[in-house]
Order: structure tokens, then C-alpha cells, then sequence
């Protein structure tokens, strides 16, 4: 029963990548997490998002086991679920995979995405960070896994509770949020503000100025913030 | 009665911000003023465009007290009604704020937005003006009517008539109107010419020249000036 | 009769400019010319798209004279009639003026678009050319007549029937074609190119090479030489 | 009967090119093989899309002759036929010929297009390979034959297995796969990296590292290779 609310939670939000151009044919995936079960539901691998449906939104637990679902989870399953394993004391229980075009642009780059402005401090507490690139061994090892220890060398206690998205090296990016839409929204905003950041970047050729950290702080508070006033309930 | 049709109006111009791509999710809000009233209907603060309604559209007074709704109305609201204080005197009764895309870019860079042709000048009378950085006190301080403060700045005496949109640096634009509805085409023409002025600028390395001023005050003039003759009657 | 088809033609082509993302809000215009009556049938001033009926298709003669319709024409009524005078005996009897995004961008450039390849060369014999700067007494006079005359500088005997668009400095694209549906296609295939070029030139500091003449002639020449091979039917 | 399936399916695959945004007008086209009657369905030349229909889809044998249908079939179809003359013994059943915005871009440089990350190496196996310069006798003579012969001169033995797609320099794509519908997929994956691709070397003055040669194998082969682990079943 609550499996079934998590799938259909899932589907959604994984058909919203689609809605809002970030993803295409099979691409990404969005997972999310029962606290209850301890339980993950995830996108089945390889599956066009025009044939998309309940069926294909695989339960599997902690370590990537399938518990439930005919179809073969995502590729990146074991990356879902080792972040899970860190971030779900933090209420994190969605988390979302997309090769959406400029948030890819920069991890293609290797770098971090700077902080230009309010439109990036509303959501995300500083610069997006980049993993490092991998080892041989890393990449020819447990390579979905080891994505996931990348990742979570730049996340260090509960410093993914104010920054809800990473970039992998060469690869895209991962986001998370408190739900899989929370997820889904955090991938919009992060595409919307690496194309700013990149128009940005081309247009003072790297010297554009970072926002000021007192205006950064001010913005990332009103909306998440111990005195957050930004929307009808305080957060 | 009339405080009705102001809702309406300004429901109307909140979704049309939508419809021409200059916002998502919560993100921006329209108000708009009645001259008899004083009053001003604005935004709830927040609320998603998929399920904004009439009684989202709260009533303040110049001050910004609630006067009539059950919702808090935007976070913006101290800056929309400072604007008013000064504005309205000159026709202005509708303001707009946005985080579009390249207009949002140009405020990151903190720069005016060069009038590089006509599609500017058609609509706005010169250079695209951008505030300083507010201070550490006016940040920490009452940050939306400080916004208001570091955008007066910018606009003496009637310069709001010839000028309709200002962009609040490392932030985004605040644009007006004579309606709700004419400063939502002002956002739409200030995104316009944004990117045009971004690319111009990329592929010069800054060094596009401006318009001609005698170009600038023809095209301005023939749709804005005393003896105006484009469209079907004399503004 | 024939004006009602004309008129019908024209509105049909200025909803395609909606349709093809060439203008927005009650921008632009097309025009299309009666070779029997000698008449031209044009957008009526600063209406909307939206609202866009047959009666605002205004018929004027040669000299702008309005000669049927209740509306204003377009304030550019004196640069397609000036440029009807010279381009009908060629066979030209359709005119569009828009500000789309990346041809309007070239033209506040001030700069003739390169011709990088054969998309370009399959519509346009080389490079799109752009107009000189107008002087203060083009400007202050009559202004839109003398646009007609920069534009026509450029522009030597039936040169207008190999190069169907014209950047006019600072403002944007006129482009024309045998029928006003013609020149749509051509302001669309305009837009298309400006934007490649646009990536071009910055990704090589404009150091990028124009195409090999004798390709420019293949491909010019299958689609409009006199052996022309491309499509169902000889051209 | 089984040339009607082709038809249909060569029909469906030119449709999606206009579906996923990678033609206008009359241009691009796809076509497919039958390896049972060793012959080639493809779009007739300059049908626009809007019009296209099944009788439209012209049977040629691999010299390019028509078999079957009433329509002059596409100005390329000798490079069609002579890329399968060659790549058929290797799967190849579809092949598209488009001019995408970016990858054109690309082309128009005579740049190959530089393995960024692993968007691009779940799909090509490297750098995307652009042909040189055809010389003036190329051009003058039996153009469209020729065009295949400097794109084979890119692809020795079976590396169009691996290597989907090539730039004609100053031209646009070709792109091919074991089906039309593949071949449109590859399409489009190939304009999404050009985009990528052109972001990441405008920001970095083309300094952008490539992806590195272990992660790109990975990424190949978790999809293609002997042990392909991506999707519902070992392709």
C-alpha cells in the first residue's frame, strides 16, 4: 500500500523530467525513498519515458537488491542507494539523475558552478560542488558505486540538507530533495541557473563576480531559514 | 467592485507570465495599483502558477498591510509598494518582477544593458539600468524596501516614464507599466533584448557599438512620443 | 476579388511569422503584391497576433496611399513600397520585416552575415548583406522611405533575386521572396543561419572560414540555377 | 508487403525528425534498407514535412535507381546508397541526413567534435569525425557520390559500428544505425552533444579536457559492449 503511493509518487516525478526538458528517449531517473520500509522505488533501465508506467518503478532495498518489480533498475541504482545510506538521517528521500544541458556543460568542465546570484542562493547554499575525476580502478571497479563515494567526498556531515545538488565529473548531474518532486524541482532550478552561469562566464570571460555572501545568506535564509518568511507557511 | 476587476487584472497578468516563458514554479509576481482606492493587489507569496487563483491576488495598502485576503502576500511586496509611492504620479500602475533568464544574467554581472538597436529603443529610452551592491546593513536590514531605495536611486523625477524596468544587481529585474498587463510586455521585451545584447556583447568581446542617438529618439519617439504614429491611435 | 485572395494570402503568411517564432507581440509585418492592380495588401500598424482579422490587411498603391481599409498600415508601409518599386520587375511580390532574434542581433552588429556553409548557400547567394549607417537627415526625414533607399544601395540591378534578405544596420531583417509565404520561409531560414553563424563566430574568435565558393554555386544552383534538380519540379 | 513495412517505417522516422526539432521546411531526410531485397526507401526531394505521406517514400536499388513510386526521391540519395553499399554487411538499416542547428555548427567549422563526457560516449565511440575539404572537381562532378566517398574515407573496416555519425565539412550530419528510428535516436543525441560541446569550448577558449579514454570505455560498453549491463536485455 504505501509501496504502491511511493511508485506512483515516483512515476510522477519522473514523468515531470520530461515536462520540463530535462531528459530525453531513456535518459535520467528519479528514485524515492520510504522511511517506513527503508525501501527505495527507481525507474527500470532503458525504458522510453513514452511507455513509462507503474510497473516500471522497481522496489529495491538499501544495497540495491530487488525486492519487488519484473524489470532491471536503472543503471545507477547502486549510486541511489549509497546516498540514500548517508543522507536519509537528513530527510533526504528523493534524489534524481539527468544529463539536463548546462548543468551536464559544467560537469563536462570539471568545475564548479559559481553562485552569480539570488536565483542560485534561493536554493543552493554556495557553489555547486564537482567530484573529482575517478581512478582507473574506480571507474573499472564498482564504477556505479564509487560514483556514489565521489560524491559524497564533498558532502561532509549534513552539508546536503543546504546543497541539494552535486556534479559528476565528465558525467551530469545528481540532485535530491525532501520528496522525488522536491528532487525534480532542485534539477529544474540547477539547469536554469548553469545556463545564467554560463552566459555569465562566456560574457566577462570568467570574471564576473560571485553574488555577495551576506545578500547569499539572506536569500538562502528567507526561504529555508530558522526565520524563513518566504511562502504562506514557515518552513 | 473595482478592487475585483484589479484581481482579475492582476491574475491575468501573473499567468501570462507563465504563458511567455519568463518564470516557473513560484518564482516572480505582478501587482497592480487602483488610483482610487490607493490600493494594490499582488501575488500571494509562493504559491505555484498551476494553482494560482483570484484570492491568491492579496490587498495591501502603500504600506503594505494586508487590507483584504487570507494569504501572505509575496516576500516582494515592500519593494512593489515603494515603487507605487513614487510612481503612480506618473501612470504607473502595474510592476513586475521576474527572474528571466537573460535579464537575470545581466544583473548578475551587475551591468547597465547596452541600447544596441532599435528593439530596445522601441520600448525603453536608453541603457537598461542596474543598482549598485547594497550594503551589508541594507541586506541585513529591511531588505525589500531597501531594494525599492537602491532602485530610486536610479530613477529621478519622471525618468520612470522613459524608462520602465531597472535590474536589482546579483538579482533580477523589476519592470512597470501603465497596466499589469503592459508591464508583463516590458518583461517580455526587456528578456528580448537581453539576449540579443548577450550575444552581441560575446561576439564583439564588448565592443559593439551602441545605437546612434538620433536612431534611438526616432523609434522611440514614433511610438512614444507627442507625435507618435505607429498603431492605430495617437498614445 | 484578387484583393480579398491577396489579403488573405497576407494574413496567412504574417500568422506564419507566430507560428515560426519570428515575432512576438505586434511586431513585424508582411506584405504581398497584386501584379494586375498594382496594389500592395499590408499589416495593419501595432495590431496584435492574436486579434489578427482579413480587415486588417490594409490595401495601399505604390506610394502608400491607403486605397481600401478602415486601419493605419504598418509605419514601415513607405520601405515595402519603395522596395516593391524596384523588385516587382523580378518577380518579387512578397515582403517581410521582422526583429527576430539572431538576424536583428547581426544587424545591430552592424556586420554582413558570413556565409559558413551550405544551409545558407541553399537560400542566399553569399553573404546576407547589411546596410550603412543612415545619417541624422535619413533619420529625421522621412524615415522609413529612406530605410528603402540604404537598403537599395545594396542592391544592383536583379541582385534581389539571388539575395532575398537584407540586414538594415541597427534595427533588423527585410527579406522578400516570388509570394509573402516565400519570404516567410526566407526570414525563417534567415533566423536559422544567423544563429549558426552567431555560434561560429564566437567559437572561433570570427577566425571561422566562409565556404568554398565553387560549393556556395553547387548548392545555390541545384536548389535555383537554371539545371536546378532539387524538388518535384524544375524551378 | 515487406517494402509497404519499410514504407511506413521510412514515413514514421522522416516525421520524428520534425518531432524532435532537427528539420524545418523541406529539409533532411532518413531512409532505410531491406536487406531481403537489398533496396532503399527514401523521402522524395523537397516535400515538406507537412505534407508527407507514404506515397512519398520512393524505392530505389543501391545504384540510386527508382524502383518504385512517382516522386524524384532526395537530391542525396547517392550518398545514401553508397554509404549502405558499405555499411549494410555491418547492421547499418537507416540513415539520416539532417541540418540540426549545432551539429551543422560543428560541420560549418570542419572541426571534429570533441568527446566532452559521457552523454556523448554512451552513443559514439570518440570524437564525432568531420570530412575535409572536397576539392573543385568533387563539387563539379557527381557531387552527392562524392560526398560518401569522403565520408568512407573516415570510416575504415567496421567503425561505422561504433562511430554512428559523421559532420560533411560546411554541410551538416549524416548519421545511420541498425534502424531508421535509430538512426533518427543517434540524430538527435548528436545534436544535443554539439550544443554541450559548443558550450564547453566557448567557455574554455576550446581548453576543455576530454573525456578520459577509461570512462569512455565504460560508458560505451555498459551499453554496447560484449557485457552490456544498460537497459532490459543484453543488446
Amino acid at each position: 500500500m504505501c509501496l504502491d503511493k511511493l511508485k506512483q509518487e515516483v512515476l510522477h516525478a519522473n514523468l515531470e523530467l520530461v515536462e520540463r526538458n530535462l531528459v530525453i528517449s531513456t535518459w535520467g531517473n528519479v528514485s524515492g525513498y520510504d522511511p517506513e520500509t527503508k525501501l527505495v522505488a527507481i525507474k527500470a533501465s532503458g525504458v522510453h519515458y513514452d511507455e513509462l508506467e507503474t510497473k516500471h518503478m522497481v522496489i529495491v532495498d538499501l544495497d540495491g537488491n530487488v525486492v519487488e518489480g519484473e524489470y532491471v533498475p536503472s543503471t545507477d541504482t547502486q549510486t541511489h542507494v549509497a546516498l540514500y545510506k548517508r543522507f536519509t538521517e537528513y530527510g533526504i528521500h528523493g534524489i534524481v539523475h539527468t544529463h539536463s544541458q548546462y548543468a551536464t556543460m559544467w560537469a563536462q568542465l570539471g568545475m564548479d558552478i559559481p553562485c552569480y546570484g539570488t536565483t542560485h542562493s534561493d536554493y543552493f547554499y554556495g557553489d555547486i560542488p564537482c567530484t573529482r575525476l575517478m581512478t582507473a580502478d574506480e571507474i573499472n571497479g564498482e564504477y556505479e558505486k564509487n560514483t556514489a563515494e565521489v560524491i559524497l567526498e564533498r558532502f561532509e556531515g549534513d552539508a546536503c540538507k543546504k546543497m541539494n545538488a552535486v556534479l559528476v565529473h565528465s558525467h551530469g548531474p545528481f540532485v535530491w530533495g525532501k520528496t522525488p518532486l522536491d528532487a525534480v524541482l532542485h534539477s529544474q532550478v540547477l539547469e536554469y541557473i548553469s545556463r545564467m552561469a554560463y552566459c555569465n562566464y562566456t560574457l566577462t570571460g570568467g570574471e564576473n563576480q560571485k553574488i555577495q555572501r551576506v545578500l547569499l545568506d539572506r536569500h538562502y535564509n528567507r526561504k529555508f531559514g530558522e526565520n524563513a518568511y518566504y511562502g504562506q507557511k514557515k518552513q
